[in-house]
Parts: structure tokens; sequence; C-alpha cells
């Protein structure tokens, strides 16, 4: 048999062979460094056999793919520890059974039923049985077995659930298994790829934490154990993960929402409906002050609609009866059912809807910061990131075929202009398409406009220069879209902007304009909410500046604090002055400390702590401290004030010293 | 006996004596202008016995309360006219039968019971027919039936109306009729007071217009139809009256939405549930930037709280279920009910009780623009007016009993700011108090706390020098307020701001606040909405301004009319420059005249038209033509700009000439 290699060169091996002997025949050097191979493309092990003039290559630890083989081995290294751990505690090998034990974004998982229930300090055992695992250098074997043969294998030893999972596998796919360490070790149902040997695994991986996990994610069958754990290449990458964690753990949303007086959650009021205390208000009115001046800059126009809405409104959208899961139950007024708002998109419809267009009209370009409703089951609810009310900086675009380019590019581009403010350099545009085999029940079934629309996408990502990356079968229901994927300061990922194109919509609502050859034609839609909802992006904003928000941001600009009562009276009329000059400004009258006052206001992470003792009052100056430049003294007051104003304006992230 | 008059004289008169005998003892001149009189304050009139030792003042046409009498009259006039009326059709006179026929604003109606559907070329013939009984001067005589005989009277006749309220008349109340013309002419179950004479009633009367009216406001009853008429002393106000009205219909907010593009109500979002069109939004977010203003220089905090609740907390909040019907029905989630919400209080006070609250943190001021949802029977429904969605510059106001007098101020200093923002110069405020009888039902049980609270509001009032009147027996649920019915520039009311202090609903929530004694205390709510729901005060503005709005509430601020295509490049950068000054322009770039296109502009009310043309494109000035200040020729663009800027920031009502 023939296969071909990276370098184009094409080599003659045995029958069956598989990509440990394309290794050998190349060098001994490289089987030696060989963890996996791709074939064709694909990420396969050194243990596969390789169909006929297929292409390979073999993985090294310089391939970013290697890691994934290993975090596969991981999670059978991890299974074959918790068994030796159960065994050792007394049980029978047979007590352990397994569900799945895929690869995870960073780690990997299994999920064990067990005879007890495991609890973190079990981890540490497991951990250490793991790594003897691995230094006892076992090595893999694949072999497959007819479906009696599996089936026989687990009926024998009672096993529910990988009975369960053969019987799902399709008649004509090769039931395949993974061995380590022969029939003493450890063998699992499994497609693999695999590395070829235990001890090829690096030390650089930790079990995390155990969570519960439903047998096949449905809530009314068993309850299994799942084991996370983490792995990567080098010592750097881990301790790198586990500080990204650390770190997030600080800056956790929920913490700092909590002490920075941001949010809170009220069990009389419901589940996933925060109430915004003031200084969260102050976050999202800023939020939407930053999106009106740019979109007041791009000639969108703004229209307010109501919350709720008859149900016919929302089976002509096609919510209903396909999105009603996600909505709130109806209410009947009247013997008619009204629903409160998933999406604005509708009301915007019937506003375009609520006179004749003309060509001339488009693009026209509806924004409004509508709070949607949508069902979340209480389970899933967590924090600001998934939350039932959603406030949004909504807009929907109506436009032209021709101006479809031009138009879907400046929100992209508005999308960058909003990464800049907020200090995001690292994001991906991802472009997601239809899937052929959805058309008719995921997507519109228009196969022409899909691909026609796509294109359309496509080509104004690459004319307009921004790269991006393609998703098959992630579309939107009614055409494609970008999403985009940004990383937090620490590196955490968040999906937040959103631009989608609707070809089939503005059908539904009738929506038309007349062209310049004065007939009635549908126009595109554009779907954008480049700030996701405010409830999710105050999320982000909390963890990536850690509650230590940009001045033009922060809720509270300016402490004052007054060393005696003798100084409160300057303090006060200065803080006339910062408010009269639109900045937010509070003072500390407590009788407490100085220092103490100082620290209660790093705790609320305000950027400008004010300090008014005899010499700023004599000298109608101010001395501060400041978290985001050198603190400073004698300040004349008015000097103080433009500084700040000019920054604050400016939306600056960091402030130049006053000089 | 004796009676007081005006001037602190006494009379001696004899037995049963009427005012029509103190005015005959005083002289034939007061005896000839006599309308009416006041018996101890209360108006009456000539032919009523005057009790013992009464105060007597005669009422003449120089006496505001003289038009009430003659309007009475006029409704009895108009009855006899309208059975006339039917007699001279061929009818028996006993197939026409009457309601009720009050005094009200303005005018009189009455209600008829007539064989025939009434249409407006009727009145011109009643109106005639009321002239000629006027001319007959037919006197008006007084007199008491004892309740069997009055029973007896209308049995004759087979009138069930008239039965029906002889019933439902106290035991020891006089049934007393009024007859003018003698047995041939016209008598009424009535209570007066009228003159007594017709001649003496001003020709300044007019029918307006007919409506169905269920007996008693009861829908399952009859349904009668009213005729309601105007009448002045004088020609001149009948004919500002007439004005007023057609004025009211030119401005009416339900037509000039429409035209200037404001609002749009769609079938199939709903009843009441108005979809705010770009035009519109631009006027609710203008309100909304002043009242961000004046709350922030009045240190409000914003807060944001979500839509809707579970049940629990309308239940806690006394909304539900006394409120019920005011309500959006219930939806069904997870087996909780959740409702939409009727009003903001109860979430802004889970907020106060969201931490531990001490006497230095008060005054604390929540403001939010919460839309909140009443369910309104759809056939009261009327344009912005009485709409379902509301939304609210809402706020409450948590303060001691010590601080309560200054902030309550502060808020109707608030308010009169507003009014005069909006050149809102005449307005009356209305303090509203409890009504004993409603104590535990209408009113929360505890009348010391009204008392006091009452006498709180009454103290800050005098003590501002703010005027007020007062009302029994129109309090809230939870405390007295005061109400402010403003008029609009045709003198239309309208009652917008309210004011309301809460001693009670504090308790429920147990809100408190540790004191200087270090004690829990519950402090005082103050809850206020200065600008009303923005529905309503923009339907106001509407009418108030004729949509000929100031130029910082103006939708459109700026059109600018190239002459030529050759103009167009011009016109844009100029509108770019208006863009970026923070001002609202369009362009019309049609291939219309320009006259055409100038007479659009003045359609949509733009306050000002800036002509392009090859001299301007030249100079690089504008020519505009403004509804502000005379149109001016070749002004620099940056003159221009900033006198825009400045007037638009200053929020003056009337723009100075650009010099």
């Amino acid at each position: 048999m023939n296969v071909t290699l990276p370098d184009g060169k094409r080599l003659e091996l045995p029958a069956h062979a598989t990509p440990n002997d394309v290794a050998q025949a190349i060098g001994p050097g490289l089987a030696k460094a060989a963890l996996g191979a791709t074939i064709n493309g694909e990420l396969s092990d050194l243990m596969t056999e390789i169909p006929e003039n297929a292409a390979v290559s073999i993985v090294t630890k310089r391939d970013t793919d290697a890691i994934k083989l290993m975090r596969h081995t991981l999670a059978h290294v991890m299974a074959q520890a918790v068994i030796d751990f159960f065994v050792a505690e007394g049980h029978e090998r047979s007590e352990v059974r397994m569900g799945v034990g895929p690869v995870i974004e960073n780690g990997f998982y299994y999920d064990f039923d067990v005879p007890r229930s495991l609890h973190p300090e079990d981890l540490e055992k497991i951990e250490a049985r793991m790594r003897e695992i691995i230094k006892a250098k076992l090595p893999l074997r694949k072999y497959e077995l007819s479906r009696s043969e599996a089936l026989e294998r687990y009926r024998a030893i009672n096993d529910p659930y990988k009975l369960e999972l053969i019987e799902d596998l399709p008649a004509d796919e090769a039931i395949t298994f993974y061995e380590q360490g022969g029939a003493e070790g450890f063998t699992d149902l499994c497609r693999g790829p695999h590395v070829p040997n235990t001890g090829l695994i690096p030390p650089h991986f930790k079990l995390m934490s155990i969570a519960g996990a439903y047998w096949r994610g449905d809530e009314n069958r068993p309850m299994l154990q799942r084991i996370y754990g983490v792995a990567f290449l080098s010592k750097e990458e881990l301790n790198k993960h586990l500080w990204m964690l650390e770190e997030a753990k600080k800056r956790d949303h929920r913490k700092l929402g909590k002490e920075l007086d941001i949010y809170t959650l009220d069990e009389e009021v419901g589940p996933g409906l925060p109430l915004w205390l003031p200084r969260g208000a102050v976050l999202i009115e800023e939020l939407e002050e930053l999106a009106k001046e740019m979109e007041r800059k791009a000639s969108y126009e703004r229209v307010r609609t109501p919350h709720l809405s008859k149900e016919g409104l929302f089976l002509k959208s096609g919510h209903l009866p396909y999105y009603a899961e996600s909505m709130y139950p109806p209410m009947d007024l009247e013997g008619i059912r009204y629903y409160v708002k998933p999406m604005n998109c509708p009301f915007h419809h019937k506003i375009f809807a609520s006179r004749p267009r003309s060509y001339r009209d488009l693009p026209i370009r509806y924004a409004e910061y509508g709070t949607c409703y949508r069902y979340e089951k209480s389970g899933e609810l967590f924090g600001l990131m998934r939350v039932r009310s959603m406030q949004m900086n909504d807009a929907h675009i109506y436009c032209s075929e021709e101006q479809f380019e031009q138009e879907f590019l400046a929100v992209i581009e508005m999308y960058q202009q909003y990464f800049e403010v907020f200090g995001i350099d690292n994001y991906v545009m991802r472009l997601s398409t239809h899937g052929k085999d959805g058309l008719g029940k995921k997507y519109v079934d228009n196969e022409r406009l899909w691909l026609k629309t796509e294109e359309m996408v496509r080509n104004a990502m690459t004319n307009g220069g921004v790269p991006f990356v393609e998703v098959a079968d992630e579309a939107a229901f009614y055409g494609p879209k970008i999403d985009v994927q940004i990383y937090s300061a620490i590196g955490r990922e968040f999906t937040l902007a959103t631009n989608q194109v609707d070809f089939a919509v503005p059908e539904r609502f009738e929506l038309s304009y007349i062209n310049e050859h004065n007939e009635a034609e549908t126009p595109l839609c554009i779907h954008r909410a480049p700030l996701s909802t405010h409830e999710r992006m105050i999320g982000f904003l909390i963890e990536h500046f850690a509650g230590d928000f940009p001045l033009w941001l922060a809720p509270e600009q300016v402490r004052i604090v007054p060393i005696a009562d003798r100084h409160i009276e300057y303090a006060d009329s200065l803080r006339q002055q910062l408010i009269a000059a639109g900045l937010r400004a509070e003072i500390d009258t407590r009788g407490e400390r100085m220092n103490a006052k100082v620290r209660d206001a790093e705790l609320y992470k305000v950027p400008y702590i004010v300090i008014v003792g005899d010499k700023e009052v004599e000298a109608g100056s101010v001395s501060f401290r400041s978290r985001q430049e050198p603190d400073k003294n004698a300040v004349p007051v008015a000097a103080f004030i433009k500084h700040l104003q000019e920054h604050a304006k400016a939306r600056s992230l960091k402030i130049p010293a006053l000089i």
C-alpha cells in the first residue's frame, strides 16, 4: 500500500500498515517522538490502520493537536486510577462503572458510577495513582470486536452504560477498544485517538473538581459523578491556566458584583431577574451613552417598543411555536394571549411596515435599548451570565442587496471600535453557516439564498480585510451570522457580539420598499447586538477590569475624605463643583479615622481619593491618591476637574499623569 | 326672622322669607339684578326658604357662581325644548323621558330616553327652540311634594328613571321640583338651584354634541342619549372656549402624532401599546436627558429593575389583590405566578432593603425610567392619554420625619422647574387628604398618621410659600398627595405630576434604618413622578406646542434643502458638521422642486430649513428659514452651528435672533 507524506513524497508499506509503521519507516528518531498522526487531515493515533492512498502526517509534541491525544489518554488513566482507588478501598472492580470520558477545552473529564460520593481529598489520591500509572509506561493497544462480542463483554459485567452506548452505535460503525497495561490494566470502549504509551503523558495535569452529571444529560436518568481535569504540554501553560482560574475566582462577577454594590438578586422578585443598584445602573447608563454616541454618528435612528405583545405577532415572526420553550408563558387578557418579548425584532419590523418605504429611505437602522425576557431553567441561571431579563443594545438594519456589504462591514467595524474602547485586543470572529441536513428544519428551506447570503458575508469580511473562521451548521434560523468570541484580560473566553443576516423574516412580515424601477422589493435585515446583553457585558467587564473600571465607567469617580469635621464644608463645596462638572463624587463624612476612610474607598475601587485637610482648605487645592496615575498633592481644583473631565470624556483606559 | 348681610348688617324679615325677599328689602335695583344667592356660603336660588339667623348674600352676574345657576336652568330649558321638539314631530309628550341633567365644567348636559336617535342637525332645532323659551321669559317656581305624592306623579306617567331617583333619596330629604312656564311648560324633579326666570339666561350658549350614556353609568342598564352644551356669561368667553375646542382638534395629539411620525399603534401588537417611531423616541429621550440632568444635580441615584416579578412581591406591596383588576394577568412559570409590574415602588423598596441602612445614608433617592404595564379596558384607551404601557420618570425618596419637609418641598420645586422649561405658567397644586369614612377601606387605618402626615405636607407647602387647594377624600391608599393640574397653551386641563407621601408601605416591606440612638426606625417614602408618564406628557406637549417643539425637543432640528444635485455634496458636509455638533439634521435629496421640499419640511414643523444653492456653496455659508426667528441669508456655518448648539443646550423656548 501507499501513503503520501507531508513533503509530498510517497511511501510504500505492507498491507494493514499504521502510522507507527510510517514513523518507523521514516526513521527511529521520529518513531520515538511520535505521539499520533493525522490521516487525511483527521487526528488519529499510531495504532490505527491507514486506508489506501492516504495522506499521513506524524504528530509530535510540537503539534498543537498532540495535547488532545494526551488529554484523551489521561481520561483513561484517570478511569484506571479510580478503579484502583475503589479496589484499594475494598470494593469490587465491577462496582465502578463509567459513562463517557471526552477531551474538552484545557482538559478532560470522565463520568463515574461509583460505590460512594467522591470528595475533594479523594482527588489527590486518584491523581497520585495516575502519576504511578504514567510512570509505569503502560503501552496502549487498540482492537475491534464484533457487535455481539462487545455486547457480550458488558452483559457479563452487567454494565448498563456501555451496553447502551454500543446499542446506539450505527450498524456499520466499527466497535473499537483501547487497552492499557494488558488485561490487568484498563480497557475501555473508545473511538480514540490516544498516545501509544501512558509514559508519553507529561506530568502537567491536575484534577480540578467533582460535579454531578446526569447520564446523557437527561435529568430523568441516573446522576453520575464527573471528575474534571486539566492538562497541558508545559508547566508554564498549566501554571498560567491555574493562575487564570485563581484570578477568575477573585474577579468573579458575582463576588465583585456584591462587593461593589453593582446588582442584587432577590428571591421574592424571582431568579434570573437582577435588580441594578445605583452603581450598576451607572455602568449600564454609561454603556448606553457610549452606544448612543456611536450610533448617532453612524446614522442609526432610535425607537421604543413595548415589552409585550399579542400572540399573533410572535406567530408571524416564528418565535411561536418554535421558540416557545425559551419564552415566558402567556398572559390571558380579554380572551387574547399576550407574551413578554424574547426579542425586539418583530416590533422593529412593525415600525418599518408602518408606512410605505422607498429605496431612497434605505438603509434604515433602528436601534433600541429593549429589555427582553427569556426563560432559562432555574438550574442554568448563573449570575449576570445567564439571566432571564436581558437589557440589549439591539438594532436592525434594513437594506438592499447592493447596500449589504457596506452595512455589514460597518457593523463589524463598530464592534472593533467598541473593543478598542474596552481594551479587548484578543478576539475571534466566527462565520456560522447553515448545514445542508438542517434545511427545512433548523434552517429556512432555501439553499439558494443561504449560499448567496453566506457568500455576501464572506465577501464583506474578506473585502474589509477582517480575519474570520468559518463554522458550518451553526447559523441562525433565518440566515448566516458572525459571532465574536472575546477574551478577558485574564484570557477567559466570552461570546458576546452577534451580527446576523436575515433573508427570511422580512418576507414573513411582508416588508417591502419600492425600488428604482418602481417595483416592490423585500429588504434584507441585519440583526446586530455588539454589546451583547448589558447583563453579560457587565459581567465580562467586571472580570476584565477586576472591578477597577476606567474613569469614564467608574460608578464613583472621586471619593472625598475630609480629615476632620472642620474640612467638611470645603469637601462639600468641592463635591458640588465636581457634580456640576458632570463627575460622580461622594464624600465620606463619617467620624472614622482618615486611613479607615481611605481603605473603604479602596475597597470600592474608587479611581480618585481626594484627601482634604487644613493645607487644602487654605490653598483651595486637592491632594489625591489614584489607582490610575501617581498620587499628587496641592493640585488646583480647576486643574483637577479639567483633568478628570477630559479623560472621562475621552473614555481612555489609562490616564496620563497630571503634570 | 333675621338674616345677616355681607356687610355685617342684620335684616328683619317675615317668616318663610326667601333671598328674593332679601333683595327686595335691600332695594329694587338689586332685586332686578338678582340671579340667586348664597345662604351660609352655599349657592342657592332666590326661591329657597332661608333658615333662621343665616348669612345671605345676593348673587348677580358679577359673581363667578352666577353662571352655574344659568347652566343648570339651561339644562331644564334644553329638556323642555327636547320635549317640544318631539311633540312637534308628532310624538306623545310622555314618550320623552329623562335621566339626570347636571351642571359640568363649561356647561351642562341632560340624558334623554327619546323615541329615536338624535342627529347633529337636530341640535340646531333644539337650540332654536331653547332661544324661544328664553325669550319667553318663563318664571321658575320651586315647590316640595311628599314622597308619596312625588312617586304618584311619576307612576302616573310610568317614568322609571325619576321613580328610581326618588326611591334612592334619603328618607329625611325634601323632594323638590322646579317648574318653568307653569303647568304647560316644564317641571322637573330637581334639587336646584336655578335662576328665577328663563329670560335671565344670556344667549352665549351652544349645544355641542350627542353621546351615548348608560343610565347611572352602568353598562348593563339602558343607554340614554346625552346632549352636551356649553354656556358662558359673555360672547368673548364662549368664543374663546369654541376657539379652544377648535384649536384642540387641530392640536389633537393623535392627529399630530401620526402626521409628525411620533408614534403608531398596531393591532397585531395590541391596543394601548404604542410603538415609538424615531421622532417620538427623540422626544422621550430628550425628556429623559432633562430629567437625568435635574436629578443628578438633586443627588438622586438611578436604579434599574425588571419589568416582572413573582406574585409574592405584589402581595407584600398590597397591589394584589387590591389592584389586581388594573394589572395584566399572571404568567405561570415553574408553578409560580409572575406579573408584569404596574408600578416600580416594590422594586425600589427591595433595593433599599438589600443592605442595612443608617441615618447617615438618608435621604436616599432612587430614580428609574421604568416602563409599567396596567390594564385599562379597551373602550377606555385613548391615544397617548390612556395607554397600557407607561414609561415613567419615577422616583422614591426614603427619608426621616425631620427630613420630610425639605425633601417634599424640593420635589415641588423640581416640578416648578420643569414647568418653567416647558413654559407652563398656569397650574394648580391640589392636596388630597383622606376621608374619615374610608379609613380601613380606601385608606390605611391609622388616623393619627393620616393627620400627622397631612399636617406635614400642609406645613411644607405653606412654609415653602407654594399655593395649593385642599380636597378631602382623594388621597392615595397609603398617604396624602399633591397632584398638579396644568393647563396647555390653549387652556385645556391635564393632570400630570404627582407627589405622594407613603407612611404605610415601608413598614410592610420592613424597611428600616438605624437612627442616631442606634434604634431601628421606619423611613417615610415619597413617591414622585413629575413628568407623569412619558406617554401622557408627550400627548400634552404635542397639544401645548401644537407639534411646534422648541429647538431642544424638536425631533429634526435642521432640514437641509439643496436646490440642485450639484449642491448635495455641500449639503452633506453641512449635515455631517451639524451631526458632529450634536444636532439632529436631515437632508432632502429628492428630485423635487425646492418649494415642494420646503413645504414638506414645514409639514414636519422642522425649526430650521437651510437652503443650499450656488451662493452658499461658494461662500461656505447657510441661508435659513426658521419658525422661531427671522429668516437669514449668508450666515457663516460655524456661527449657525454655535447659535443652534447654545440654544438647544439652554433648552430655551424662544430663540433670540442671530445677530
